[in-house]
């Protein structure tokens, strides 16, 4: 007699497991909050004011569903992005984009390519569509473009995933460096550029693509720069023919009204996410100096947090990390050696780096 | 030279369907806004506004992302249900349950068995998976649990999708009948058991079923009686292991800050569900008085909605449909024969059910 339910064999075969670890389930088990929550790259200083009172209006309209079709945020995007609204397709989140790509492309032997290190959500998603990941070493802690157009061709990869600016080490290439990465893609690999942390890049960072460009698929975000992660909604910009396979998939009503109205307000005030870039400029600037008055070395970072060479290897980085959480400092690390050397610190407000900038020689003194 | 991006031999094989298309899309092709919408069973009556306040206060707190394991919403619906937090996994919408679902149980050549006209997005999601829905015929407009079980045991079936209330059709069965159903299902066959009008339906509906019964998962929606549509919102209450098996495929920070906060307080808050439920049971009599006056018959509901015998063919309903549509009364009706001689309508407000009961007459001369 069969079991019930009956598993497919690929899902039997996958473990059980959960791409990241929240801060709250820490809280639970700890049984005390954060005093200071900079491990997860929100954006401390929030969402713009007229994304909270747009969001705020919309949860009294939230009896209705929300227009599948996304149509005003698509248009007001396509417009921000000079592109037409069939460039766009809206989901929950990156995340929730990550999953759909990977299942448009991804069968059982299929491979992809990506750094060690690079968006555990991503693995987690080729995995479960049964493909796998050919995970590339970072190169002076950057992704290294030319290895891993080298791993695609070698693997027929159907997809190169790279982040720029990259997380978790907060470094970035040029436009230009992209761009030639573009040309220079094997036949039949797709890139993925998640540009999350676009927002709080240098100018010149993103590339201008062409949109009915096939071979690259950007990825945007409301959660960092936008600073509402807890919205859940990002877009991806690529040819209409890959954008349209997205409705073969989607959960089509799935990005909400109070969802869409937030992202709609928050896309229209641009001044505000002016205001945030500057302050994400000063708050690296200022855990560049606390890592310093304490004897480690800050990388260079092109996003919304720094990533902090704590000089040893994974296993004192890590105790570092354990000592700032005892102190009630989230943060989170890179997994993966010799990246395992840093901890990863979210560019916070004032009231938050204060609380690290105490914190911190305390849990170094303690991990020694 | 292969073409970019090279999809999946499932996804390639894909039509470009969508489920619905929204009320939204059709005011855009009419260049108006609809007078009444009574299509797509939305809560006129709205959400508690304890949960709109909540939504409200949440949406200055979603520069967070929100808990991705859902503890207090899990924890609050564990409580109310009378099983463990371990039992029950929140999710974006019924929709969004039913695409996980699936991908965890139906792989290519898989069948489900269904009724004909039953929800159309979980047939999107089946056939998303290569699985093929054998859709049975409605007996007297309910469905035919004799006949879902025997073809579930014809065809091997891996899933039998039953709405009790049943969409499109508004009749239920009574908990004895599913009870009975889930004793007598195929070895290896999971009921899953589409509870989304639960709320509105008569005391006794809702079988108890035990929370380690391998047999059956249950889905529940905030969307309707809860008047959250727009929300995204939905749970599934099921034995230990098939809850567990959902992280493997999930999108785990899919549920967003402002979507918990307003389920929590919308279920803390019954009092406004037994006002909406009253409400609804006298906007169905409205209804079918309405009907009843235009000489047409309305069939019993355990619904927020009332579906309507025009009392002829389907052409002569579908025209009944453009008419009211015509006249700013957003309406849909059932897709299949003989069960599309019927026009649906949700259960309004005052204003709504005026502006139907005024358009209802003049649409039928017309259609005429």
């Amino acid at each position: 007699m069969s079991q019930t339910p009956r598993y497919t064999p690929l899902v039997a075969s996958l473990p059980a497991s959960v791409p990241f670890v929240g801060p709250e389930t820490q809280e639970r088990a700890r049984g005390r909050r954060f005093a200071a929550r900079l491990g997860a790259n929100e954006s401390l200083f929030g969402p713009s004011p007229r994304a909270i009172a747009a969001m705020a209006q919309a949860a009294s309209e939230s009896w209705m569903y929300g227009d599948p079709e996304n149509h005003d945020l698509r248009a007001a995007l396509a417009a921000h992005h000079g592109v037409g609204a069939e460039n766009i397709v809206v989901g929950e989140g990156i995340d929730g984009l990550l999953g759909y790509l990977t299942r448009l492309t991804i069968a059982p032997g299929d491979t992809v390519v990506s750094t060690n290190g690079s968006y555990p959500t991503f693995n987690f998603h080729v995995a479960g569509f049964g493909g796998t990941v050919q995970k590339l070493p970072y190169r002076d802690d950057r992704t290294d473009p030319q290895a891993l157009l080298d791993a695609a061709r070698a693997t027929g990869a159907r997809l190169i995933y790279l982040a720029n600016p990259d997380n978790p080490m907060g470094s970035h290439h040029a436009a230009e460096t992209i761009l030639a990465m573009i040309d220079a893609l094997p036949a039949g690999t797709l890139m993925l550029l998640d540009e999350a942390y676009i927002d709080l890049a240098p100018d010149g960072t993103s590339p201008a693509i062409a949109a009915d460009d096939p071979r690259v698929i950007r990825l945007r975000t409301f959660s960092k720069g936008y600073g509402m992660a807890g919205v859940r909604v990002g877009y991806a910009v690529a040819a209409a023919g890959l954008i349209a396979a997205f409705d073969k998939v989607r959960n089509h009503f799935g990005v909400g009204r109070i969802v869409q109205a937030g992202a709609l307000a928050a896309l229209a005030d641009q001044d505000w996410l002016a205001q945030v870039r500057a302050k994400v400029i000063a708050a690296r600037a200022e855990i560049g100096r606390i890592a310093r008055e304490n004897g480690l070395h800050p990388l260079p970072s092109a996003a919304n947090f720094v990533t902090i060479d704590c000089g040893r290897d994974g296993d004192f980085a890590r105790a570092v990390l354990r000592e700032l959480i005892a102190r009630d400092i989230f943060v989170r690390m890179p997994f993966a050696a010799p990246q395992d050397r840093c901890i990863r610190v979210s560019a916070g407000d004032e009231a938050a780096l204060q609380a690290f900038a105490k914190a911190l020689p305390e849990a170094l003194k303690a991990a020694r």
